[in-house]
């Protein structure tokens, strides 16, 4: 299944999709960052693309809009998450559909924010939309919501934050205090300079608004003001302790249903499917007729949220 | 998505994929079991069939065989699994694809047995075929293959027979023998009275067969005898308790990959994801990109298989 693609954003997702995508048997006609484009109707070579990147910090000569109105069947928007108006992403996303092309997203924003707005431009185009790397990295979560039918899953729940979730297994590993184990992760790149969007919940709970949203098929919009968020950076040391010597653990926990959305820290058995260890993800879904899924992997990384990009792309084409 | 579905086996999986069809918006117009089939171009009322089943044995007036005749969009064949030529089932499969249907199988033997042969048919038919429910019952295995694509999956495996780790879950529990938990088993109706094709590994094996099947696309066809067996049958409770004392356990591991099929009883840690209790099941991919996908769930049951069927028919139509 061959196809044609142009990916916005050229951080760890969009230069993994731009590498994998030959792979996949994609050709890519267009690449854009915040500053530049490389555009080429025959197909890029992404070893040359990134060459340039690392030197001078530009992909190609062209302006980042070029690349809107290059030859693409999959537009794959793979810019930073951003809040509110969910802007620059959301725009792309708009003129992709607009053109009637498909249109695959690795950024939160439009999806969690404007779901009601991206969901017109869906339904105005011949073009569709997926979104399965918004959720869980390379976790097929919002893929099994799909092929069970959202109306057959009454709930999901999860260890949706990678960084939060490495955090609280070293604190319990190491008997370590939150500051100390965060200031360790920031060292080993596994957390942000700021990890705020991390460890105060934001990101999964932008995550469950997706999921959400997703579940309630349209009939209740969803959003991040909807959701009920605690973060892990008050929990304490002696917290994990204690519930060590009563076998059991902390997760930072995401929980979404067509009632609502509501994060925080749970204590949980060490031995419940959940209590997934460092930086892997879980989705748990609970069904109608088929009792609970557990999907487990990597939650994030370039060449993991790449692959659940190029599954969409596969199930678009 | 609406759709016809002709159903063919009225066992515990076609059953309920009679009388869960019409939550997923589909209409059954053809039932049937080895004795007798019920067919309305309208839609049938599940309730009067399995009255009827239920009183005398049968679902109605016709002849099994006339429900191949039917109108339908989708066949589901959900008769008994039989291995070698794997008939009845495929018969019943290669009647639906050449009518142009497409076809869904909860029935292994097909699949695992006659691979090549099933191929063949489809690539002379306008129709498809899927076959989610065969390999872990509601765990959606093969769609994930499918959605990464066949080839960048390395390997598959799982615990696959939930027999099986019933059994081997108990003796852990509860320090006892292979034979006396069998019966506890077959007293609860999680064994059958002859329990040959789970304990040792057939049932399995043969889910392996079809994983490797579609791993390989076609370059290798794969059939029971490629695959090395061991049961669990020879497995003492002494084994179980030295394993718990080195933070162990055992269980009945299939593995799949191009290379070949294998099953037997395996030595695992306790924490480890593939050490899921009690008639639970779980697949494990490794994935080229990705890192490894753990999923879990019901492998076996009614509504559980059925949703399979449901889902993949949701995929075809």
């Amino acid at each position: 299944m061959s196809g044609r693609l142009a990916v916005l954003g050229a951080g760890a997702v969009g230069r993994s999709v731009v590498e994998l995508a030959e792979e996949y048997d994609y050709t890519v006609t267009a690449v854009a960052d915040s500053q530049s484009a490389a555009i080429d109707a025959k197909g890029l070579d992404p070893e040359a693309i990134f060459t340039r990147k690392d030197a001078d910090g530009t992909v190609g000569d062209e302006n980042p809009e070029a690349a809107l109105d290059a030859s693409y069947d999959v537009l794959v928007e793979a810019t930073p998450t951003t809040l509110g108006d969910a802007e620059p992403g959301f725009a792309h996303v708009k003129a992709g559909l607009e053109h009637d092309r498909h249109v695959v997203l690795a950024n939160k924003g439009p999806v969690a924010e404007r779901y009601g707005d991206l969901m017109e431009l869906v339904t105005a185009s011949d073009g569709d939309i997926r979104f399965e790397a918004t959720v869980g990295g390379a976790i097929p979560a919002l893929s099994t919501i799909e092929d069970f039918g959202p109306g057959h899953i009454t709930a999901a729940r999860g260890v949706l934050n990678g960084t939060a979730n490495f955090i609280l297994t070293r604190m319990a590993a190491e008997g370590l205090d939150y500051e100390h184990v965060l200031a360790e992760a920031q060292d080993m790149g596994v957390a942000e300079a700021d990890p705020t969007f991390d460890v105060e919940g934001t990101d999964a709970a932008l995550k469950c608004v997706i999921l959400a949203n997703v579940l309630s098929q349209g009939e209740q919009e969803f959003a991040l003001d909807d959701a009920t968020v605690d973060g892990i950076t008050n929990v304490p040391g002696a917290a994990l302790d204690l519930a060590a010597d009563d076998g059991r653990t902390v997760r930072l926990i995401g929980e979404a249903s067509r009632d609502g959305i509501r994060v925080g820290p749970r204590l949980i058995p060490e031995n419940s499917a959940l209590a997934v260890s460092g930086t892997r993800n879980i989705v748990q879904l609970d069904t109608t007729h088929a009792g609970r899924l557990n999907i487990s992997g990597r939650g994030a990384g370039g060449p993991e949220t790449a692959t659940a990009v190029l599954s969409d792309v596969g199930r678009l084409l």
